[in-house]
């Protein structure tokens, strides 16, 4: 195994979030169902948005924001992923480049515009959302960089990617060389209902080629189908070499063959939009793991940049995330 | 004179900010004058936007952010100005007509983008912008509605629309149509540069064609090319009805005849990006002119409205003012 260029490369939806608060009656009249994504078409989309309030637009993508994350804490990140040549491409585009994310996937020449997540934020702080993947479903197998996959010490995807067939096989393409390259493969399920989409195929890559998993507590009961946190826990136990249970304000628990770490949530003054708090959990994790940091500090630092992002409106670091871990003395 | 549909007609720049956080070294390096406004070219703008970090996207423009800022005061506001039939057109559209803003200017079919204005904002919560006017400059005479004007109150004009001849001639038609129809005219001088660019032109207005003059500091001692604020505002009496005068921290001046009246700045717990505090403050005090309240109210709606802007990134209200000022008994 090489020198890796990369500590991390995230494959994912490239999105654009357009994040307004609504009221609770919003969701019910609009037939969501609150913290989960649901995917819509255009048409959907267009009809949601007419009824949302003044909106304000940021990047996101759940393994986009995972990328920014780690290069907000001082690791180094490549990102893959598919916008169309749109205002929303460059702005995603830019976002992620400008914090020292190297992506270079080229933009969708024709077909659908730029993939864009109606986030609708109620007073709790909750987060509801709304995709149309649009051009982020151009993403394909020739996509997948190998030399890049093979340089990068951990390769990240998110679950979402499996709600698209092309997608899913750049997915598999990226594992199977991630493999082959003697790395490492990181999971995330997205969502439970990304989760019963697509059980089947989320068990078997558990089983079989996955290195550390990362769920919430309704994702793993989903994925096992059974009723209690702590049953799902102990199935999960058996299969993944590392599984990372993520609790909201209870905290995470981190499963490792016999160990079992728990850690709990950082205190925030007031949860102001948690909109990409599962993905900076994930970075302060995994950006952990590429400094052979012990599993505990690991879930700290994803305690730490988890905090950092439900504070503030968005789903991207607002402040140096590295600089936060050194003043708590997580980092050196 | 007929009863009015409209509390305000606003005529202005439609404008999506680009905003991003940078170090006073940013703006020396790119010789940016700080807390000032400059015009770029497309190229112009894709170079700073390359350097600049991650950023939000929110919908501004001067006028019509003080339309936003009007109809969370509870009043009744339409806006003109034109965008492109692009995704940040879209955006600004959205956004003006979600608060209850009546937005009718077709989009420009063909030629330049949609406006965007670079927003970087320094630590002490300053703001600097690079504005590119893009299809803002297609606003002409013919997309001033004759009836709409008759229809308001007061019609308010931002002086960034002299930037453009055909914006300018748009800018007269609507002046006229407004006396024509015994309604009010305000005009806000809207940047110190700007003021530079035209003082003929806006020396002429404050003589003859307008009521209500908005300016801050910067921009009345440019005006009248005078040293001092005292000065300055001495000069403004002889000249304008309505004269409000706006010294950021200091408060403001509202000078009318021989009544002075200095209101003092409502306190902010932290100064987070003071852009939009000059259109909120015009919304604050034009909406109270409309509720004819006495002018020293007046200029405590603009105080309050100021206040809120800028304690939050972007320059839209993002609470409820109308509720902020019955809570602070401004309004009943």
């Amino acid at each position: 195994m090489s020198a890796s260029r990369f500590d991390v490369a995230g494959i994912g939806n490239a999105i654009v979030d357009i994040i307004a608060r609504c009221d609770e009656a919003f969701l019910s009249n609009h037939g969501m169902e609150k913290g989960f994504m649901q995917l819509v078409t255009a048409s959907q989309a267009d009809d949601i948005y007419a009824d949302m309030g003044p909106a304000q637009e940021q990047s996101g993508g759940s393994a986009a924001n995972t990328c920014a994350g780690i290069a907000s804490l001082g690791g180094t990140c490549a990102f893959i992923g598919r916008v169309a040549g749109d205002q929303f491409g460059k702005v995603f585009a830019h976002d992620i480049t400008s914090v020292g994310v190297a992506y270079d996937t080229p933009p969708a020449d024709a077909g659908l515009p730029t993939a864009r997540c109606l986030v609708l934020v109620t007073p709790d702080g909750e987060r509801t959302m709304n995709t149309f993947l649009g051009a982020s479903t151009e993403l394909g197998p020739e996509d997948v960089d190998g030399d890049l996959i093979a340089a990068a010490q951990i390769t990240y995807l998110e679950g979402y990617l499996f709600d698209r067939p092309e997608a899913k096989a750049a997915f598999h393409e990226a594992a199977t060389l991630a493999r082959g390259a003697e790395r490492k493969v990181a999971l995330t399920l997205s969502d439970a209902f990304c989760v019963d989409r697509h059980r089947s195929d989320f068990l078997e890559l558990v089983r079989g080629g996955v290195d550390i998993l990362f769920a919430n507590e309704n994702e793993i009961t989903s994925l096992y189908e059974l009723n209690s946190f702590e049953e799902a826990a102990g199935a999960v136990r058996a299969e993944a070499e590392i599984a990372v249970l993520t609790r909201s304000e209870r905290g995470s628990v981190v499963i490792s063959g016999n160990d079992t770490f728990e850690v709990p949530a950082d205190s925030v003054e007031q949860v102001v939009d948690v909109t990409g708090a599962g993905d900076l959990y994930a970075a302060g994790f995994l950006h952990g793991l590429t400094r052979s940091l012990p599993l505990e500090t690991c879930a700290r630092l994803g305690s730490l940049a988890a905090a950092e992002v439900i504070s503030h409106i968005g789903a991207r670091p607002g402040q140096d995330l590295k600089e936060l871990a050194q003043n708590r003395e997580i980092l050196t």
